[in-house]
């Protein structure tokens, strides 16, 4: 029996999350894992597994997402791109395309994330931005929110930003709750009312980024002080903090690698 | 029997045209003019009629679009602009609102308007931008666009960029295909892949900023030469010219009004 040399591709994507139930696949709904095998197992005509660098929730954008999978079928890398950004939607396109080599596993060798969750803070949302920025009105005060950020930086238990009962402990590498955050930045775009909130970390526990953002914007909006801020970060409890801010501001920036 | 004082109100109005039939209200699709006399109707109970400063096809964006209506409703322009905004699809925004005076009409009073067909020129769409740009991955002759976008100024009989059959004559006020086009501009925002079409005018005929983009990029093309676009344009003859580009690269970017 011919047995078919197998080799690993890693593929970075872009997608608009708008109309997909996440990156996970689902029995019924459309996801983005979901496409890329679909598309992948038409083109090699193999059961292709395809493993991200991490989730993304319904709704929740990406620039930059990693995954790799597995085949033997004798595709280029260029071909195997070109193949993909004609059979799936145009919401969903790769970007890069390359083989990689032994260990490299597209969660297990990440060694990072970047996530910016975009807001709009001007009274009337433009149109074009309202899928990919939520819209906030009130005045918000940002030294306050830079202040908080300016906490969140070093390596620490965020457990009163994860979602509870949602840990998978095998997902998590049995760290807990510890995460070591590297930046934690406001980048204000005045001219057109954007505000990014900026996240580098080693990993983010599940709806993190939003659980934040979301605690974020009510000491921005006065209804939380700092010192309450900091108070919810020590307590290590969710029930502490603001609410989960909406996924489609959010977008998984970069997987960041070593070399 | 009491009759209500009659204000008449512009609004300015943007819009993703998407999911729109265009503008003009339709018996079964949804339009924008129809969304709009939908909610502000509810809001009078009355039957308002809003008047346009024009049509845009299907698909077409707006950054910037005035209309007006009347009515004899007791709504300040604030309530109105707020009960628009609550009541719309999000895909339609109201930016301002004022009462207007006189002879004052959204189409007749329009002194010009700029609309801009904006390219995306890179080899890979990026999702949030497909709604919003059309997708040319040739390679493209900057220099030789620029050089007959250069010939479209003045005041000239653009026959050749008209759709044939679809000429409205009191819509044109008796003008023929004769239009004054006082910009029409390359703009490249080259670290996007990003390059905007920009023409501003007295008038513009249907499908005329289409029928330009597509020929202008049959010359980036290297399909035509500078010399056949010049001759295109003198033939008054729309046979002679290149395909209508797709409606999702335009967007009305504003109605110019005097003073």
């Amino acid at each position: 029996m011919h047995v078919k040399a197998q080799r690993k591709i890693a593929i970075t994507v872009a997608f608009d999350g708008t109309d997909f139930a996440g990156w996970q696949r689902q029995k019924h709904d459309r996801s983005i894992q979901g496409e890329l095998e679909r598309c992948l197992s038409r083109m090699t005509n193999e059961d292709i597994f395809v493993h991200g660098a991490g989730r993304t929730d319904a709704g929740v954008h990406a620039d930059d997402m990693v995954a790799h999978f597995t085949t033997g079928a004798a595709i280029s890398c260029e071909d195997i791109q070109r193949g993909l950004n004609s059979l799936l939607p145009q919401a969903i396109r790769v970007f890069a395309t390359r083989q990689v080599y032994g260990e490299f596993h597209a969660r297990f060798s990440a060694m990072g994330k970047e996530y910016h969750y975009t807001i709009f803070n001007g009274p009337i949302m433009p149109p074009k931005l309202r899928l990919y920025s939520l819209h906030v009105t009130a005045s918000l005060d940002f030294q306050s929110i830079s202040n908080c950020m300016g906490l969140l930086t070093g390596t620490r238990d965020f457990s009163s930003f994860e979602n509870s009962g949602s840990r998978d402990k095998d997902y998590h590498g049995g760290r807990g709750a510890v995460r070591t955050i590297s930046k934690a930045e406001l980048v204000r775009l005045e001219t057109e009312y954007l505000v990014v909130f900026q996240f580098i970390g080693d990993g983010f526990l599940r709806n993190m980024v939003r659980n934040l953002v979301g605690t974020l914007l009510e000491v921005g909006r006065g209804k939380l002080s700092e010192k309450e801020f900091a108070r919810i970060l020590a307590a290590k409890d969710r029930r502490a903090a603001g609410p989960t801010a909406p996924p489609h501001g959010l977008s998984l920036h970069r997987v960041i690698y070593g070399e």
